[in-house]
């Protein structure tokens, strides 16, 4: 957690907290300042609403939202801001997330959501399309960026060797 | 459309009217009075929220709420209000309506929405839900669901009839 | 347990009941009168016509019915009253449920089953749906129900603070 | 329609007519007398029980069942006979019949329902289906499959041999 | 495992066993002679022809194929045999079933297969289906069918008393 | 298609067309100035992964991909470029675009694809996160995109009064 | 049709023909020497068993077999020969192929089927997959191979050129 | 691992390993060389252009692609070779493989992928296919699968007998 964050971590439920902290750690990982908030389209509308209203004068450039079930926190959000909101589906009800990513990802015409994959990978994924939109103005990030990626694929390499 | 309406049956789109007629259709049938409502979750959240909030304080007894894609009308008003919220899936996107379905039907748990049949059979479902719940404190409404039940087991009578 | 109970929380086995006993303690803690019920649409069908038509009678004003598989116990009960039927799709199949989403959740046209999420999550929105229906009638209800909306937002937002 | 039906075709609706008729062609081919009836285990659930109770001593040896959405006719009848009951999920909802494969095709555990295809191939092999059963204690139906099958296979060289 | 086996139980492999016992175990309480197979489709097809083909004049009235995967089993044998062949499909890969059901349950016009629940109720369906196939021909199977019903009902029934 | 373009509309086909201007048709509305391609990851590799590469550099900040199938179009030119890639799948195949959904959307961790709505209302919705994402460094943008929200929520008032 | 085929293309019915007639014509393109045979699995299985086991003495390399439904023809012809053989899925039946994906797709241990793309795509690539094999040891149609890709990627570029 | 190897079996991560060595040991069992391969399209692009460019020169006949989520190994390589790809979708996400298997197995016309069962089948099957077409030009693979055969026969027939 950090001053004048430009990322918010939103989730339905701190039960999703070990799965949306991976966003955190990736973020960190970037010198990306970040803050997590817990609320709830369903239980805390009004919160909810008043995070989605202040969120771009507070200073966030995106939202990072996750939720299981019929997900619509990244949705409820996104109808109520104009900056980029990505959805990270959780597999928390039987149906494996599922049913937490049509709900996010058919968003109708109109109103975009940036859906990332299920679970774990999403919630890494999202912090990696965040720190990539914020990156489009700031150069040190782009070049973190570039560097990210040339130790993933060194770290594939390392471990093709090893297996040999 | 009547005065005082008890259902307000509310859509997100003017597309969706030749399915949600149903729904009126078979209110009028039984007498109820009832409201037609465009709003969107997405597109309009804060007419969406106004009308949540204003539908009890309004009369309303019932909402039915339908929608397509990441369906997140019915669950909205959900949030807002604690009269029933009756969930309609359209099937208007590619994925005919498996997404409304999983996007409506699996609330977490706090919050729930009675979804009913995706399409024009859940339109009329969701009118006849409305009339039970009506029902439990209006006798003469009961009366006409026993006859209405005695009705359909006629017709299927009576097409048996036919086919012999 | 109690007298005169207002909802009668039905299941298909006793081997549904951890999940089913959600509804119970949600009505429970609303003050609202229940009783449960072991019955099976498929190999008890007598006494489950039994019960459907004398439900109301008894002055059961909502049914709520768990069941898995080709979940029919909803709806066969649906089909032999007019009072409203909420059904709770259990993940007791290797589907995890979707086969009792789609058995309960896409009744024909003529009779109505309010259909809530799968498993335990939907077992307590049951409850609360019923409570809406019953509240209807009931100030007192509605005001608990507004009361509990309350607690579910002040939950979030001293989770939220905990997070910080 | 003949005199001492053996089969019992039952459909939910006059509109499952068409796909179901296949059931009635291939029995007609066979010689085995069979009935048409419409009746609906929700709209009409008394006929149904009715149906179901009395097929057995009235003479019918099979019932084939066709219904869509949450099809319950098939398992309904099943639970109150125990003579054999074919289901033919129908592919009348948006769903494309998925809803009804799995509302008939995943019966709990007690009460079996035999499933074949969706739609009219469904129809067709529930009828050769119920022709293997009763040919189990006849021996001229069971020489009329065995010459079926022989032309099924000289259909199928035929048109190879048409191909080239 | 008896002398003159009416039903055949037949699998791909011996770790279906677990699963298609229950299928044995049923059939042993109704008193009908069985027998277990191991044979596959894929893995041992002309044993599987040569057992299709001699089902019938060995007495075999009805097969049980349970399988997972692409499960042909049930459809291959019903290919080549105009005895009832009955699918269990099991739910033995990552796709939990779905893959047997419709590999088993979608079977094209012409060669029906009767298919039941996935995994051990289905196993259990099965054989019990096979009874009520052998029991029209057989009063006393038949009588014993009917007070296995009226012994589920008594169960359900004392489950619930207990409940109480 | 104008000089300087900032978002890349990337297609695997001209077939793709129809679908993806509704992308261009909002870009257009937003004055924001883009390109249309076609090159696909399959049939064109080399001048997928040069347009990837190149993206950036020529001052493409954003990066749209339509795609249908095994839709790796999107996650092969995120995988070599640090803009983000927007991915639109496209229900081309008899599948609808649940494969494209699947192959776009559930990109493995390291990689990320932002995805969007199955076909037209994807298109749409790409083009405004597009927008979204420019907007974060464009003030007249994000003016216009809070105007863009406005008239969205006065149509659906429009049409909601009309409907009245 | 010409003499001394390589590969033959299988189908179940002549209904499948227009699908199966573009894996003809791309073996045409590569000069391929093909047969086309329908034959079923189901209808006509000692035809299949026949086909199968004398398809690699009279030369056959590679066999391509197209069907719909729980579509088994491509596995009961792998379970009887040892060269390889494509399975391409048809959607013919209401579930759009997803019924014979899986019922060619997920073939157990022990019996591989190549299995590709449902409908006209999967045809076309599947006569291409059996190019790439017969390639393996025929460098001339490695060349044809080499130049088909150098074409799939020129025709790219110029609908490419052709958009702008 | 062996010197001039014949198959290259591929993977994206060392997390894979578990499944994919079922591939080895069986293309071992055949005394086929292999060499086993970590390289990922997304996180190392450029090794996998690398990969698929230098394959057929350096010798490789079939590549065996191995991976999960939205699977693009084996399109990516296919893409870029034109020998055949053989995919094994993973069953690594909370989808279980069928991401995978949509992502891998329905490839647009052009590029074939031969796709087999998701996960330790799928990685055996894959091999067994891979030797399939190597022994089309050496008779002795040929008969070792015709041996192969020979034993799955046996085995199945040796656990029937052990079942007795």
């Amino acid at each position: 957690m950090t001053i004048n964050p430009q990322v918010s971590i939103v989730m339905g439920s701190d039960s999703d907290l070990p799965v949306m902290e991976d966003a955190a750690k990736t973020l960190k990982e970037f010198g990306v300042a970040y803050e997590m908030i817990i609320t709830s389209a369903h239980r805390a509308p009004e919160m909810t609403t008043d995070f989605a209203k202040k969120a771009a004068p507070r200073g966030i450039k995106v939202v990072i939202a996750g939720a299981g079930y019929s997900a619509h926190l990244a949705g409820v959000i996104a109808a109520q801001t104009v900056i980029p909101v990505i959805g990270v589906p959780l597999a928390v009800s039987p149906l494996q997330g599922v049913d937490a990513l049509l709900a996010m990802g058919q968003m109708p015409s109109g109103i975009p959501v940036a859906t990332v994959t299920i679970g774990k990978a999403g919630a890494k994924n999202a912090a990696l399309l965040a720190v990539e939109i914020l990156a489009l103005s700031d150069g040190s990030l782009q070049k973190k960026l570039v560097e990210y990626r040339r130790k993933l694929a060194a770290e594939v390499k390392g471990k093709n060797r090893k297996l040999k």
